[in-house]
């Protein structure tokens, strides 16, 4: 069991970037004990006016693209180069991991895990996307009050995560391996339309050339589509961990997309758009939890699936059955 | 204020094909009133054994495409060519047309509208998209019962009408201009990847070369995403309601593409996700519109999005305050 402390104690401590505290906060706001997410609401709302200063960047790929390898360069530099405190946020919907995961990540990112400027949380197991995204923010908002400068939010799963991920960061990196074949695959359109870079990994050796074209037709590829409402222009970048290339690169364009987009009042505007968002997903999710767990409701929700399924009853009146259910 | 008759005489009419009766039982799961939706749920659930035999084929387009004449040249191809019983419904969430709608699908379709074995509605003025969608998906039940074996569903507005539409039918259409610069211009990427079909109009006199330009372009672009599910490749196809041309070929493809899928049980499946999709999407709407109309969360709403949007209170928090107004 996690120690509780006083919402005071959690304030100060975090706020003097206290990493045990902070630790202990996030972990408060995974509890499902009404009493711990009361606590950690109210250390949230205390700590809000103190987070919002970081540059939330969110790292997805598909697996075997090298993304704890880019994350660990990227990491490194931030720290080496600017001195950066940098903090590693996973969201992972479909871990069934536990707490093995800090080793986990240990083995992952084996430099960066021991940096005193960085922060590795993994996404707590076996929740919904839902739940890791909520998880995630708050997350956010406490790292950004303990003092962290970047924030990375990394997809360890596939598919609906990305959304997630997009709605919870500035900036959006897409890393892509130059592979044989389709140079596509595995990456959803809409992936690719949120992203606000594309980084081609592993760009060296006798893979440089292949990394080349690829880079040319997803450049190609992105032509094809309008200009963001950001007004930024989605670059396609080459790095290398092994060659330890490209990485600076990619760093100089998060900030030339930082210094445009404040500029430009994108910044703000989508920080706000994204509260907005959260604000009604959240209203949203707890409204759907709360029909689908009504006891009538659950009993009889595969029936009336079955029943739309096989053609028995419309769409329309299976869900008005249920509804009745829950409202009567 | 329409004619009501008894369920009996909705169900026998409809299925003898008597239209000015499916015109009335369309109207009736428009209305508001709860004693016309109940009546009309009921006629539904009574014509739901004898509706899912038609093609239902979505057809969109940004504005100037030409949409209408797409719609008039291969609506009035498979009444003439194989004797099809065609029914074409609307989509339009931001219309503000009333009565005046049935005049304006007669300038649309001069044609068409005259032809005894097609059937055109328009979309209920005033609705909101989750409305419209329901409305339609209704329509085409209704539609279905009544013999018709062909069913356009087109998006008159433009933006997420189109996934609304995608989830309806079983074809998706997208008619593209080719046009000087940008060749997407307008077309969001979500849409490309919902499409069955890629419809070039207007492929005609000078038009042609450019035409062929995009067609090649269009091509490109489909060969860098992957296969559907379904197994089907998305054909990029020219068409000209100009000197009539290219309007078999595109029925041919809709052939082969139901032909395929109806082998390999694509759509069956796609047809019960659909279902299982309107299910869930009913369910969510009416918890949110209850929601929203609850006269304390109306009261607050506003001030609590104000509060998120300015940083004063956490997405989370200001949801959960508003979620206990509800809930106490």
């Amino acid at each position: 069991m996690v120690k509780r402390f006083y919402v005071d104690q959690y304030v100060d401590q975090i706020l003097a970037g206290n990493r045990v505290v902070l630790s202990r906060a996030i972990t408060l706001t995974e509890s499902k004990l009404p009493a711990d997410q009361e606590l950690a609401q109210q250390v949230i709302n205390r700590l809000l006016p103190y987070s919002g200063n970081s540059i939330r960047i969110g790292i997805t790929g598909a697996p075997g693209v090298g993304k704890s390898t880019f994350i660990e360069a990227l990491g490194n530099y931030l720290i080496k180069q600017y001195q950066k405190k940098l903090a590693v946020l996973a969201i992972d919907p479909t871990s069934q991991r536990t707490g093995g995961s800090i080793l986990g990540d240990k083995t992952r990112m084996p430099v960066l895990s021991t940096q005193p400027n960085a922060y590795i949380r993994p996404s707590p197991a076996g929740t919904s996307l839902g739940g890791v995204a909520r998880y995630t923010r708050e997350s956010i908002i406490l790292c950004e009050a303990a003092g962290f400068e970047i924030i990375f939010v990394e997809t360890v799963g596939v598919g609906q995560s990305e959304t997630a991920v997009h709605s919870l960061t500035d900036f959006f990196l897409l890393l892509l391996l130059a592979g044989a074949g389709d140079e596509l695959q595995g990456i959803k359109k809409g992936i690719m339309e949120m992203a606000d870079a594309l980084v081609i990994t592993k760009a060296d050796g006798a893979n440089q050339e292949k990394a080349r074209l690829a880079q040319a037709e997803y450049q190609n590829a992105l032509h094809l589509f309008p200009v963001p409402p950001s007004g930024w222009q989605v670059p396609v970048q080459l790095s290398s961990a092994l060659e330890n290339t490209g990485i600076g690169e990619v760093w100089e364009s998060i900030e030339a997309y930082v210094q445009k987009t404040k500029q430009n009042q994108h910044w703000e505007k989508k920080r706000q758009q994204q509260n907005l968002y959260w604000f009604h997903q959240t209203i949203r999710q707890t409204l759907e939890e709360r029909f689908f767990t009504h006891p009538d409701v659950a009993k009889q929700l595969k029936a009336k699936e079955q029943a739309v399924l096989s053609g028995q009853l419309s769409a329309f009146a299976a869900a008005a059955d249920l509804l009745n259910l829950a409202y009567k």
